[in-house]
């Protein structure tokens, strides 16, 4: 059986619970292996349910049998017909479950209600738990690691071939779907996230979506874009002018990159979340803007795109060796444009490894 | 102001309740105007604050304000710098807010524990609510149904495109990405949901995920897919055999579409739901397999790609004028493939009137 859902048993049983329900799709997979995407929190493709012993149980409905049967080994295939909870209620009683965790961060609150109903039938007492299997993934072994690094590795080639071919006249849409399709070409599940393409002005959003808008000569090109390689995520950000940059883009560049670099610098086991994300911001530099970026530095990257931990202004957890994380800062200016630069790395003992070899833009 | 505030004002005057907090994204969107995509529940790109008098507010952080500022409007934006319930804590007890409203279907139970830390200290009551703006986005105005026509011309208009180029020696995945990248080239915002595309046994997963499988000559061709036009979804399936169909599926392929027609023609303002999908159900012929699908016979489309009403076995709602939903049933073999074929109809009060035109395997 699948070591993670050893870690997880030996957890309910320290804290003397019967079992725990997994809704949250990443986790689900790690977990199991079973790869079907939900549809939102609202369609969900399954759920696990693992005993504190003996064997799991992945419980889904007509649709994703054959999918959890091909993929889930070592888990007792259960199907639905009317509904989670009227399956739940057979089961639980049968495998004297008396204590059920479930998990509260992806658990929505009418379920949560209908649940109790259900619970209060059987006497089955429920445990709201939160982060528990996410606090597992956040510490990342080799072989993810070497996973993560394939993601991105992937995802630089992806941007280089298609960088290669910007130029003026194309479309932030065309730029963004180039992306996707060489993704996807190159064996990628799907983007990670929506990719992200602006120019000029548009660069000013942190979330732009891709418009029609066509780019100029001598214009701001924001690109964060994203895959998914055998389930491992990759996020990665650049910015450059499409011609010759002028010297207010290229003195706020520098800001931006003195920025990255200092909080790459910062990167190791033991320091605080806050204290990464506090070394880029304390940059200084002419950058037009007083602040700095609204967002938080960076945060972890794995199976989900964004998870723990965070380099945010507030955090003040511990960095672990194992961890990966982006490192983003980024200046914002409405009338003007955007720069952010984003590069993935992974926290060692006494320091960090770039999971990124792409320079592109970085070179000041 | 937009007139579905109007009416949801109206409503939470009537049950005497303060504000209502719209968490859903479509919900937000219909009410709003707003358009940013949420990346799932856990990272939401803004929060509608709705007093029951007066200008609605959205509550979104830096990354939004530009986009919500331009496409919100009528909305006083407010940014939240230390999260959403911090914010609240100041703007509740300023409008008055004595009683709140939250949409327990989109609310996380963990963020429900936090919110009601919040709202004991200030003295609001919380009200959870299910689907209030849901029951008013399921009966679609002409203007909204104009939309979704549109919206699924377009997908018929792609899948033609594609369709025609469709030959032996062509993978799942290359399929689908030919749908996908054609849906953006002529304008459609992006898929409404992961086009499936399934070869011969591959097509007995109703939500198969496309491979990398190639297609042979004679091989059984299922593609489900949609789109999003303005906003709204587009969703259809067909089912054909790349080259010339033999007995055996035509004959299962009759039933099924027998099993569609007696659907579309089950479907009139005031049946009751069950009785829609019973009709199609209903349908006897050879196909090989005992059961009919084990999904419902259909469901609304609208904002969102799966919305209420369901055609289901259990559902005892009886459908109105202006509901849009699809029709479409299926078989599944897992020793030899599927078939499925669906359409989009609205609801009318003598009958229904479909928004597909294209009968690509329907001329049996």
């Amino acid at each position: 059986m699948n070591n993670n859902i050893v870690k997880l048993q030996a957890y309910l049983r320290r804290r003397k619970i019967d079992g725990m329900l997994i809704t949250e799709p990443s986790n689900r997979r790690y977990l199991s292996g079973y790869t079907a995407p939900d549809h939102g929190i609202q369609e969900t493709s399954g759920v696990l349910l693992v005993p504190a012993k003996g064997a799991p149980f992945l419980l889904t409905d007509s649709r994703f049998l054959l999918q959890a049967e091909e993929e889930a080994s070592g888990y007792i295939i259960r199907q639905y017909k009317k509904g989670l909870f009227s399956l739940l209620q057979q089961i639980l009683p049968a495998l004297k479950i008396r204590s059920l965790a479930f998990e509260s961060h992806y658990f929505l609150h009418s379920s949560a209600l209908r649940m109790e109903k259900m619970a209060k039938k059987i006497k089955v007492k429920l445990v709201p738990i939160v982060g528990r299997v996410e606090q597992m993934r956040v510490i990342k072994s080799e072989e993810e690691i070497k996973g993560l690094k394939k993601s991105q590795h992937l995802n630089e080639r992806v941007f280089q071939l298609v960088y290669s071919t910007i130029e003026p006249g194309m479309s932030e849409i065309e730029i963004g779907l180039a992306m996707e399709l060489t993704m996807r070409e190159l064996g990628a599940e799907k983007p990670s996230f929506d990719t992200i393409v602006a120019f000029g002005t548009n660069a000013a959003k942190p979330h732009a979506v891709p418009t029609d808008r066509i780019l100029q000569s001598g214009e701001l090109v924001l690109i964060d874009m994203g895959l998914v390689l055998d389930g491992y995520c990759s996020d990665m950000t650049r910015t450059f002018i499409a011609g010759k940059p002028n010297e207010t883009y290229l003195e706020r560049l520098r800001v931006v990159r003195k920025a990255q670099l200092a909080g790459i610098k910062a990167l190791r086991a033991g320091v605080i979340c806050r204290d990464v994300d506090r070394a880029a911001r304390k940059v200084k530099g002419n950058t037009g803007c007083g602040d700095f970026f609204g967002h938080g530095l960076g945060g972890g990257v794995g199976l989900a795109v964004h998870e723990a931990p965070s380099l945010t202004q507030r955090s003040r957890k511990k960095l672990r060796a194992g961890m990966v994380v982006t490192i983003e800062p980024g200046i914002y200016l409405p009338e003007w444009g955007g720069i952010r630069l984003e590069n993935m790395a992974v926290v060692r003992e006494d320091g960090c490894e770039l999971l990124n070899e792409d320079v592109t833009g970085m070179d000041i």
